[in-house]
Formats: C-alpha cells, sequence, structure tokens
C-alpha cells in the first residue's frame, strides 16, 4: 500500500507514517489538498494528516477538508515530535555556530539554542534543513528535523529532544475511501452545526451525556461570514454501528442543522 | 501608552494593534514570552496577542501563557487578514518571476500564485520579506505582507486580498495588569479543567444553561502526560461581575477541579 503525506521526505508526517502504517510506500505532497486528492484518485490506498497539536491547537483546514471530500477516517495516531540537533559526521557540538531549521521547530527549541548560543536561522521546512546542510557541507552548521530526516540524508544526530516543551504531541488521522468496522475500542469523530441560540449546544450534548458516552473532545469554530452559525467538532469513544451511539446521532440529527460522521476508527494506545 | 506585539514592524499583528488602539508606540517582540514579559515589567501598558485563526485554529500556546502569568483579558480585536502583493515602485506585474513570503502566506495564496504562474520562495516572515526586497531592491520579485508593512518600507502595493479563501480572520486579545469592568455588552473568558468521567462536561455546561448564558467558544484540550485529565477554554456573554455570572461560576467552582476567570472585557462588534 501507499500512504501519501503532507511535507518532503524526513518530514514528521513521514515518520508518523512509519511509525503507524510499518514499511510502505510513501508518497510527500506539497499540500494537504494533495493528500486527499491522492486518496481520492486511488494513487494512494491511505493518506495521514495531522489534525491537532498539543501546543499549536487543532488544523481547521483538515477539518475543511475533511467536510469537502467524502472520505473516511480509519484510524489515529500520536506522534511525539522529538528534535534532534543535526550535523555533518564528525562536527563537534562546541564548532556550531548557527542552526537553520523551520520557524516554528526554531522556535520550539529557543531556549536550548540561547543556552548553547547558537544564532538560529528560518528556513523553508524540517527536512529541507537537513538536505541543505548535506548540498553545502558546512561543518559550524546545524540543522533541526525529524530522527528520520537525519537517516535519510545519512548525518549526524548530536542531541535528541532539544524542544523546551516535552509535551509536543501532533495527533494524526488516516483517511481512506473505505470506512472501517473497528472491532475493539473505538472512537467516533463527528462535525455538526447548531443554530445559535443559547443552550443549544448544551441540547447537542445530552444526546451524549443522556446514554453515557465519554467525549475526548469538543470544539466550537465560528463560521465565518455567518456571523450566528457555529461548526462543533465532537470526538467519543464508540463506534458508529454500535446501538447506544447510532440512537444518540438520531437524537442530535434532530437539533443539528448539518450532521456528518466523519468516521469510526480503533483508539490509539500509547 | 506603549503596545507590546509579536513580530517584526509591520506585522499583521502590529496592523491590529494601530487598528485596535489606534495612534499608539509599539514593541515589537520576538516571541510571545516576551509580550507577555514586557506588560509584567509596566515596560508596555497593554500586549495584543493572537489567540485564534479561523483557518490554522486556537493558539495554545498563549491560552498557556495567560494561565502562568497574572495579567487580564482586557478587550478582543478580530482581524481580517488580507494579504498584498508588494514590489518596489513601478514595477508591473508581468515583470515579476518570483514572490517571497512567510510559508504560511505562501501557502494561503497558493492558487492565486499558480494561476500567475510565480515562483514562491520562503523566507523567515512576511514583513521581513518587504524588508529584504527593499534592501536588495530586485525589481523581478514580489513580497506577500500586510498593508502596514508596504507603508511602512514605502514600497507599491499592485494587489490587495490575494489569499485564496477571503475567511481568514485572526482575532487578538488585548492583556493588561489592570482588570476591567466593561459597561457595554461583555464577554468573559474561563478555563477550567474537569474530573474526566462521561457527562462532567455536561455538567459543568448546565450551569452556563440553566441561566441562559450564551457561550461564544468552547474548546477542550487534553493534558499531555496527564491523560485522564482536560482542559476547557469557555467565552460567554456577560462579565465576571454580573449577578448570573456570579453565580453561574460559584456553581462550575463546585465541580472543576481548577478554575480561573482570564478576563472580563467589551465584546468587539465589527
Amino acid at each position: 500500500m501507499r500512504v501519501a503525506f503532507q511535507g518532503e521526505p524526513g518530514a514528521y508526517s513521514e515518520q508518523a507514517v512509519f511509525n503507524y502504517f510499518g514499511k510502505v510506500e510513501t508518497k510527500p505532497c506539497e499540500s494537504f489538498d494533495v493528500v486527499f486528492d491522492s486518496v481520492v484518485s486511488d494513487e494512494c490506498g491511505q493518506g495521514l494528516i495531522p489534525i491537532e497539536n498539543s501546543l499549536a491547537g487543532s488544523i481547521h483546514q483538515n477539518y475543511d477538508l475533511l467536510l469537502r471530500h467524502d472520505l473516511h477516517i480509519v484510524g489515529e495516531y500520536l506522534l511525539r515530535v522529538q528534535h534532534c540537533l543535526i550535523t555533518l559526521p564528525g562536527v563537534k557540538k562546541e564548532e556550531i555556530k548557527k542552526v537553520i531549521s523551520h520557524p516554528q521547530a526554531l522556535g520550539q527549541c529557543a531556549a536550548y539554542l540561547r543556552n548553547l548560543g547558537i544564532k538560529a536561522e528560518a528556513v523553508y521546512d524540517t527536512a529541507g534543513s537537513v538536505k541543505m546542510l548535506k548540498a553545502n557541507g558546512e561543518g559550524t552548521t546545524a540543522a533541526i528535523a525529524s530522527r528520520r530526516a537525519a537517516e535519510l540524508y545519512e548525518m549526524q544526530i548530536l542531541e535528541e529532544g532539544i524542544e523546551d516543551n516535552p509535551e509536543n504531541y501532533t495527533r494524526f488521522l488516516a483517511i481512506s475511501k473505505k470506512a472501517v468496522e473497528p472491532s475493539v475500542e473505538a472512537k467516533t469523530s463527528i462535525v455538526f452545526t447548531l443554530k445559535n441560540q443559547p443552550g443549544s449546544l448544551f441540547k447537542a450534548m445530552s444526546v451524549f451525556a443522556l446514554r453515557d458516552i465519554d467525549l475526548t473532545k469538543i470544539e466550537s469554530r465560528p463560521l465565518q461570514g455567518k456571523p450566528w452559525e457555529y461548526l462543533f467538532y465532537i470526538d467519543f469513544i464508540g463506534a458508529e454501528h454500535d446501538e447506544t451511539v447510532r440512537k444518540a446521532l438520531d437524537h442530535l440529527g434532530e437539533y443539528a442543522l448539518m450532521l456528518r460522521v466523519l468516521g469510526s476508527y480503533p483508539r490509539y494506545k500509547g
């Protein structure tokens, strides 16, 4: 099977693909749109997209793409983002004068770099910074990227886990044309809109609370241009085909202006 | 008064400062941490921080900083992010061969750039791309940044509003050492944690629903490392000192493990 991801070879998303799927062929895509298109066109059997990061929040763009495409969420994976300090083989830490990476990665290692007294320079992406370093052969420059990027370009990892905040996790969703019926503990992701009136979300949530269904995520998102409408994202424990869940969704359908089940999938267990 | 913001002069955050505060002195800060520190140390009377974007989601890092500091939210502002195509004076659109900007801005104008058939090159930030262009004097290169950045560096705006999705808004919060008591329609932002058991959020929300208090935002955030604890962010209409709100917060305090009012402030009206 081939799996699409957004980014260059060696990107954190590609690392997540290998961790989650094992040995598969990957297709690097320049944008999330292309990841979805690759699955729709059957060029790839599945795609793996980031949906939220513990520091940066939900990636609304991917929720929009899930709504615009007729694909199903079939799995989830949680990647601990561990940044590596990467150099040419044989370079010592005290020789480094400059470090290059994507601005977000540099920001997440700011305290570490301040302590080392190293100058930071922003480039297009994390894996790309390792590729650049390999090409220009600079012995006094380091890159910040994933372990996978270092291995891909046969470079040296001087230190792993140099991010200031170790609580840096990205949640990924696997998407496919064909839905799955999980036999193990399942999670279901839904999106819906409600009329904006006091208590409407409370009513909507009662369909889960009255049936002891456990929510694992809830998020509201104002719809710009429609100042009185909101989109809600909810994840809960249970599969769409469970009787209790089916009843809760029927019940929610009575209140919701729009309701879409994005998929039921095996819950990720660390 | 002096107002702190994150970014370079000409950044979208600085544009938001001028739109919201009018003519004030600004302090560009290299990180959100420095914005908070500048207000804590009285170097700046207020700071303006982005808290959520309509495409990219909530900026959790700034919620973390609000929790770590004893500051108050005293205002909100909604900026429509409008990207400008910026060149040296006199350059015509058909002469442009390359465009430089922050990767996020390039991504948000991807379809526009594809139509023009222009190559995109990523640099550190949006305002910085205009500064670079001014310095190197390249007539075949354009930058993508805010109107403010073009004005600051006395450059030409060839086109405004070139983003693919016009529903691109960033919500900013003004932070200060001194809380305000809004006399007009107010919004209040709170953060709390709950024991993770089915229905606990439903109970917590009942304190608002039973009093017809209108929620404008709700978001859950799993606490990494504490797999059974969640942080919740809620915004609602009303001020902390309103009697109904006070009662609702007292009531919520009975369930919540932690509850913090981040501030009551005048609601932004377009």
